[in-house]
């Protein structure tokens, strides 16, 4: 049965039924995290991101506060880049990257065997002003940034740690959230570049709304 | 526990873990289908999708034979198109093609109070040659498109429905799949751009491999 209502009708009806299905399975969302997991779940469909999104202590202030100081969100995928509402971000004074298709980043990979992806973490470090990460596709990219926080050569400000995937992808997580670094991950396998466009959409919308 | 892997050899080991697991699971995937329902888990760490995902018949050789004769595809978001790979479509002497973001689009949407997403697929009706929508985002685009089918205005050549969401989405799928037009399509409400790239470029390996 097709509802009929106006396109500035549907999303509001698509959270109203988000929240009436966590009601009906007893979940309650922390008020801070709220507005952030009902984002993933608009963008997923799929009610397992409640069990699974880790929040840092504070995390959801510690980000916002990063954007409206005009931090930048640096992504490893175009896909997670074309997803983020980059208007919104600008009116904050930043700006979103992704270094993934750069030739000098394929030529680095290659040269020292790793990922793209780990090399364009690299690159965001040469960037100026704190540093949002949003990662969705490369497990790789967080263990560069691992390797970067351990060796004490370079601190992003926050992590969103939202890789998808079945190789080192639940590990590298973990080792994200062994760090001091504020951030929003998703423990598990499951994520994606849409999930970490909409982390950051929802992050936008709600300083917005304000 | 980190897996030391070359970048190259990821993809290959997440598809061993991913054919492990279903045989595990007891899952045989129609062997046509397996390799567009296995990228589909690998882009999502989603088994879901191995009861929802639909095909009507030779839906994946007639989606490349298709391609392979230069058809475009359509998307109803930029995320899907830059997940898409442009460079293989190109090879086949085909385009990748978003109009969510014309400014002709927006304004029509609002005179008429529809979604960008359904005036895009007018837009696309103006396209030469055959054409295969890939709609992870707007059940409202599938709406347009079925109706343009039923009023016999224009034929699609192929539709990749997969919209993710909570209004219409279930609804919209499940008139497509009663249109004559061949597609892919997954029941429910799960899906996304992601998705609806991840079976674009799961065509298009295929095609390269052979």
């Amino acid at each position: 049965m097709i509802e009929h209502l106006l396109p500035e009708e549907i999303e509001k009806r698509s959270f109203e039924i988000i929240s009436q299905e966590l009601s009906f399975r007893g979940i309650r969302l922390p008020r801070e995290q709220e507005m952030i997991t009902k984002r993933v779940i608009h963008t997923s469909a799929d009610f397992d991101y409640t069990r699974t999104l880790c929040y840092s202590k504070d995390a959801v202030a510690i980000a916002k506060e990063l954007i409206g100081k005009g931090a930048g969100i640096v992504t490893d995928t175009n896909m997670a880049l074309a997803g983020i509402n980059k208007r919104l971000l600008a009116g904050f004074g930043g700006e979103a990257h992704c270094f993934m298709a750069q030739e000098r980043v394929a030529a680095l990979a290659k040269e020292r065997g790793t990922t793209r992806a780990a090399v364009s973490m690299e690159m965001a470090a040469e960037l100026t002003g704190p540093v949002i990460f949003a990662i969705g596709n490369a497990p790789t990219a967080l263990l560069q940034l691992y390797e970067m926080i351990q060796k004490g050569s370079w601190r992003p400000a926050f992590i969103i740690g939202v890789p998808v995937g079945f190789v080192n992808v639940e590990a590298a997580k973990e080792l994200i959230m062994e760090t001091d670094i504020p951030y929003i991950v998703n423990r598990g396998r499951k994520g994606g570049s849409n999930v970490a466009a909409a982390i950051c959409n929802a992050l936008l919308y709600e300083m917005e709304r304000k």
